[in-house]
């Protein structure tokens, strides 16, 4: 039986990063990766990529630990709010709706099972580039910012969880999203999951945190207009002395150019180009066994160990 | 007042191009761009790029004419394709029920108001690649074809309209493409439109046909990897005899990175990669006047004249 | 008979630019094509690129017009800028030695017979990054420049000229550099010239110069590190509003890909990537007719008309 | 006291591959890499890749091992050739002239001290593209090849060797080619040396042989165009069940991209891209310790441990 395409989410909206060395990320946000600051209130910084639509998609705020603030997503109308609030509201975890942030409108406000914070809105200011960042092109949000390594836009975000069932499931059935690929222990297991809410192959990934923990955060990633770009940033991330944790190379997953870095305050940050598209209206999601995986990446580079456990807040393994 | 999101299309399933020389148009699409042949039935050759998902893209068929055969879409559900047919049926461009073709089930047909020929389906035998192109990694459709410029995919599809405004307003309202861009001339009539089904910017597009003539074909794209691959196709191209007429450049609208040849049968077809991804779900269509259309594409470069006139069938200017 | 092969010049060491907009050509070169400067000196600044070995690749000098203040070559040694200084001595165009610019030893000027002040010499202070441009690679002169176009060096130097006879036999007889390909008009003169010093197939051309002055400049060359950064140049020259006279594309001459824009000051600025190398000790020039130019560069494009008389100083056309 | 330059040796002529398994081999070469075969004769078969300008890069030779067969440089003239054949001959390692292989002319034979075996010539036959493969730029040595990887150019040759001294000192004095960048170790000992002959930073290295045999083949690498094509590659490789031993990444020494895999026959294939030019004539060698070797390649991939002991012929470790 063929189900009816249910699209309420129309993409990620913004990341909030908690950071410990707020200066020291902002550095790295701004100048090493090309962001621009669009508003600074109260202990968080709001910024943007030149690619990126929307106000903003990064909002970095000072904290005692790393880790997710919460993630945004945007609906596709106010309608579609509704249904989603409605639908998070009746599986119990809702927390409820508030005014949203700085240019937003009403937000619902929500936990997924494992306790990462997740909102959802549908009204947002719209960027309207100062004339320093005035595009050339009229289709182009704003100036492309020839600074550091020049990130296009917010890409995905990867979170860490006790229970990627539970999560997957929520996020397919509460929030609409649809599942790109997942990664099956031999033991029935699930060990990770893929989900897309366009047609880029995913937006939010969870990954089974090794450590135990919950709510914790594997990685946020922002894209690059090529697999070049990927090269040229880690040259400048290597004579900028960021730490580069995983050097570029290819997902076997979803396809996508990598490089991964730690930013200042600890968090994860991927930074991708290419990857696939998903079009068929019945694709079945990809299955990756614990054979599949051990080949390693696309290329049979192996995953770096630290993969398996770092996550902020960082915690320490026994 | 926000309107809900319909989206009853999925996506664009293949391009029907007829060629008065199917020999030469058959080693180019297999030998130049890369294509496998899936099928060989009448008159017609059935053929995909590696990186499509679907059965096939392209149906090659030969003809007294060069020209668009058709432009077939494939819906999200039958659902889909029921309502979509019963609202073309109403606008009285509707044509009717079919079998289907090669691996196609239940399929509309019809025509745009200029009279291009198009149709839509939901049910396609999915397509598993012989011994011999079997990929690597499950998340990728095909082996990779590393001959001539290897295409990846079926982009989209350019028509040359004597009334642009009649046709975007069908291609909307009766079929369900959402408007990215318009060219609009100085007079207040729409030179120009580029829809989209998806996130990529577009994936249908109608330009005015200067001849007057009614039904022609602009061109046909398909994607590569990355715009290197455009600047190597040029170099194939170039070795291969192809004749190139619009080299290598970047678009201002939609910003795609292109190249244009004609294949021997004259079907114009272009190459591209980049461009950019919708996500807004209140986009607003970029306008471009005859000012911006002046400073030529995306870093200036003139449009070449035989851009205005040249579509297939050709036919001859006074 | 084969003959010895004579290299008596290593590279070219530094070209001096005059601008009438210092201050404009200055951010320029800076902030657009991202360059350091590592010396303020009278109405100079010398300016260097992060992959030149050299201490400064560029002297920008404050004048009434633009153009070519001098072009500079290195010797392979003390005895080979002896050897040269004596042959161009013989040769009438010396004008005799001086202590040398910036941090460079004994030098010695002399012209090409269209004027083009030069000089050569073999003596000069090593580079030493300050800490905040300390590489992280110990085989890389300098740390990365992420800012603007981020050019990597000094490529090579384009000359208008009223004799493009005289100045190749000049410098290939005096000066010791090797002719790679020439441009020979249907009458049997000498449209062009293209000279090797290094394996790269060249360092200096000579052109036709349409307007009858002599000494201009047509072109200074920077070369980054591949065809996807022209590219990329160009997306930010378009969004800084720097005028770019010839996008990217891919000559049939040497073959580099290329973009020319204007500096503030007017000289023309390119910046290139890719191009062969001859390693051919037997290396026949390539000779181009006029129906080969007839065909435009690499692709088919056409140069564009103000390539034929545009140049520094600018000088009205009759 | 600053010597002068000699330049004796032109660049490296071809180098000859032994195989186990000449038809594997062979598909591996043509199909796989994009070469093209010239000559076929006895058990040989004399192939180039498109960029070549010689009349052959690549010798593939039957055999009951795999290994090296023999380095061929050509010298930039007669008398180049002579000089270096009578300091050879002093040496002791010389072993005497030939009349020279399929095309080429006198040649001088030798070893180096470790015993791998070396030539180097002055006469070569011109390669003429029949026409099929006639390129369409004057500046074109042959078609590019669009098939498979494409590779362009024969790049350079890295040699294991029980003496790293011997061997680089025997290159650097006798041959003539010129120091770039040294591994030393801790003790004092050379680990490694990578030497030039042209601009490019290295065609000839040694490493030292941990498994303590003599005359053995680490890899022979060829060039493609860009990084991109590194990447295309690996993808290639992938899909046609190539062994990747080192997934594409970036080398410190040199920094060169690069990929490398085992033919068919288990010889050790590098592709690169990408490193830098040596202008400067007073270049001081690069001095790599142990302590910077202990952060890996580039951007610190550890190094496949593999590389320290696999050559050709295979050698059994205990």
């Amino acid at each position: 039986m063929v189900q009816e395409q249910i699209r309420d989410i129309a993409h990620i909206g913004h990341v909030e990063l908690l950071t410990p060395k707020p200066q020291e990320s902002l550095h790295f946000f701004k100048e090493i990766l090309g962001m621009e600051v669009v508003k600074e209130q109260g202990q968080s910084v709001y910024l943007r990529a030149w690619g990126d639509y929307q106000l903003y998609s990064l909002i970095l705020t000072e904290s005692r630990e790393a880790g997710l603030g919460h993630l945004a997503m945007r609906t596709f109308s106010p309608m579609a709010l509704e249904r989603r609030a409605q639908a998070i509201e009746k599986s119990g975890y809702g927390k409820g709706w508030t005014d949203g942030d700085y240019g937003q409108g009403k937000t619902y406000q929500f936990t997924d099972p494992d306790g990462h914070r997740m909102e959802i809105f549908y009204d947002m200011d719209k960027y309207v580039a100062p004339d320093h960042l005035k595009p050339a092109l009229k289709n182009q949000p704003q100036k492309i910012a020839a600074r550091g390594v020049s990130i296009r836009q917010l890409d995905h975000v990867n979170l860490l969880t006790s229970n990627v069932t539970a999560d997957t499931e929520f996020m397919m059935n509460q929030v609409g999203l649809m599942l790109s690929e997942k990664f099956v222990l031999d033991s029935g297991v699930l060990g990770g999951s893929w989900m897309r809410i366009t047609n880029k192959s995913y937006e939010v990934a969870y990954t089974s945190d090794k450590t135990g923990s919950k709510g914790r955060l594997h990685h946020t990633t922002f894209n690059v207009e090529s697999r070049e770009m990927i090269l040229r940033a880690a040259d400048i991330f290597l004579d900028n002395g960021v730490f580069i944790e995983f050097a570029p190379s290819k997902h076997a997953a979803n396809q996508t150019f990598f490089i991964y870095v730690y930013e200042p305050g600890g968090n994860r940050i991927e930074l991708c180009a290419g990857g696939y598209m998903i079009y068929a209206p019945d694709w079945e999601p990809i299955v990756w066994t614990e054979a599949d995986r051990a080949k390693g990446q696309a290329w049979g580079v192996p995953t770096v160990a630290t993969f398996h456990t770092y996550g902020t807040p960082v915690v320490k393994m026994n």
